[in-house]
């Protein structure tokens, strides 16, 4: 097992990270204060690993509250069913969640513990690659709205994180490629090197071979917690694990949440960063070209849905919480390993790419 | 003009007191950061003072959301019609949301700064005396939940506070002796002297006399802004603000929110805190009496409504939030002028309290 430590300060937290944590409850039991725990899942992952997460628990009051899976659920109104759930239960401030599921669950769970009364402590234990690379680090928080995917959240740590790298083999293959596009794009945004090692062992992680499964979520939670640790409510560097997100979130709002993947639409977005990267005269061709082939290897989309027009994508992309008084930021390559954040680009580069000319 | 510093650190901010403050640009403009500026308010203070505060935002992107009146509002239906004008208007991350009217505007106005992308900027801008001495100071946000007050919320502190007396002369009687209860309550629970200046100045306070609102509410922030900078969230001290609360919101969560108002639910919670602290034997007869005295001379109720058994007390009273692991704690009085927080009271106390023999 490796443990990271995400550095904050006095909401510091581990991530454990190894194969068969979800059976070892010597490594919950420290993080919970209280006598109760509830644990919010989904449909999917209950009849899975709910039973063995609740054996290890035995010890405390224990509910479990099963959502409906997928994205479009992530929402107001089933955050208000968590609330009312909890409330009904009278399960006070010292309950401590924990998000058994994938980036939906932790978002959403994460939430409903960040604003029930105020504030109640949480434990991340997240059952896809996407969650345990991604979602599950950094303290992020949120559901969607209509007019816009996490527009309502918290930034709210949790007490500790638990990556079991053995869930992962019963992941259906197109989830485990969506987590993938987030491993891709920590090699993409800071570690070349990392991305080579991704490009010779894609095999092998497709295969759900433990110890390179390990490596590769390691290294990425070592990048986001670095990231993370600098600047945790993302006024400048943090901006930049949003390489890709941009274009994906447009995809994903224009779409219906659900319909792609949220790693499916970060591959094509990358894809798009990338592209727009060289129409700026920032990357080679080649470099474009390696990108497109490690995306395409790992199984992701490298263009957007053919329905989507470049008014689509300025719509979306106007909403962005990049956008600050009035002005469009995106996370751009400088070099394949070295993205940056900014709002200086060639407008002309940006129409380009949306037009995919 | 007075000013009181909240100190907390990096989110410490500043309270102005005084007359005129509304009308004073100088004070607001240091702490708007971005170029937008959204007011929230509701329909009884839209009208008296928006546009003055709008004559003063001219610099400013500037659009205002008028909520209904009343606690019955303060939901989550109202918290998404504020993230749906946000999204659809585009107003972004730097956007700084101003709170102009009473405690539900700036709780529901603040939990939605707090949660808008995660949280932007907030300045308190309070209307009430209530909201004045009370809601204002400490950064605690929420919305109600059908079954519990405050139940969904933050700590999320402001950038700066506007206590303009000027204001409360527009105030209806029964919502300034609303506010008095409040007053009353920093007497009770931290300061005799002052609770022997307000029984002797009352007459002045109704008569909304400026030097004399000025002074109350400068001592009553003054020990709100002291508790809250030693226990930002609630371990243990801040809750000696909630005296009376546990009783009082049992009441209004009972009788519907917003058919009592808040301070008149408070004023008979401290009458009934005070009586079981006599029952406790902590107290005397005559120091109960004083207290009754001064909180019947603010012409706040010294009774809970009689509908109200023991048993609908203890329902309510389950689900407060300084419920924890299964067990009530409550503010009491040791002393008039000495609160504390404790689960270690005479049960038979309680239950004589709640049975008003």
């Amino acid at each position: 097992m490796k443990t990271l430590e995400v550095d904050l300060g006095h909401r510091s937290y581990p991530i454990h990270i190894g194969s068969q944590l979800l059976s070892n409850s010597d490594l919950l039991k420290p993080h919970i204060q209280g006598k109760s725990v509830v644990i919010v899942t989904n449909e999917t992952v209950a009849p899975l690993y709910l039973g063995t997460l609740k054996t290890q628990l035995s010890n405390y009051r224990c509910d479990s509250i099963v959502l409906k899976d997928g994205e479009a659920h992530k929402n107001l109104e089933t955050l208000n069913t968590i609330y009312t759930r909890l409330l009904e239960q009278r399960y006070d401030r010292k309950t401590t969640l924990i998000a058994l599921g994938g980036g939906v669950v932790g978002d959403i769970a994460g939430y409903a513990a960040a604003s029930y009364q105020r504030g109640i402590p949480f434990i991340q234990i997240p059952t896809t690659l996407l969650a345990q690379v991604d979602s599950s680090v950094g303290g992020k928080t949120a559901v969607n709205h209509p007019l816009g995917k996490n527009m309502i959240g918290a930034f709210y740590q949790p007490q500790c994180v638990l990556a079991d790298t053995e869930v992962l083999k019963t992941l259906p293959p197109r989830e485990l490629a969506a987590g993938l596009a987030e491993v891709i794009k920590y090699g993409l945004l800071g570690d070349r090197e990392f991305l080579l090692w991704v490009k010779d062992n894609m095999d092998a992680l497709k295969d759900c071979d433990n110890a390179t499964l390990t490596t590769a979520i390691e290294r990425s939670c070592q990048m986001k917690a670095e990231i993370v640790a600098a600047d945790e409510r993302e006024g400048g560097q943090r901006a930049l694990l949003n390489l890709g997100h941009t274009f994906g979130h447009a995809i994903e709002t224009e779409m219906g949440y659900g319909e792609w993947l949220h790693g499916e639409a970060v591959g094509a977005g990358m894809v798009m960063a990338a592209e727009m990267s060289r129409a700026c005269g920032w990357i080679k061709q080649e470099d474009l070209d390696l990108a497109k082939e490690v995306i395409a290897a790992a199984d992701l989309p490298t263009q957007p849905p053919s329905k989507m027009t470049p008014d689509t994508f300025l719509q979306h992309m106007a909403r962005d919480k990049k956008v600050i008084d009035g002005s469009l930021r995106l996370v751009l390559l400088k070099a394949l390993g070295h993205a940056v954040v900014t709002a200086d680009f060639d407008q002309a580069a940006l129409m380009a790419t949306l037009e995919r000319e």
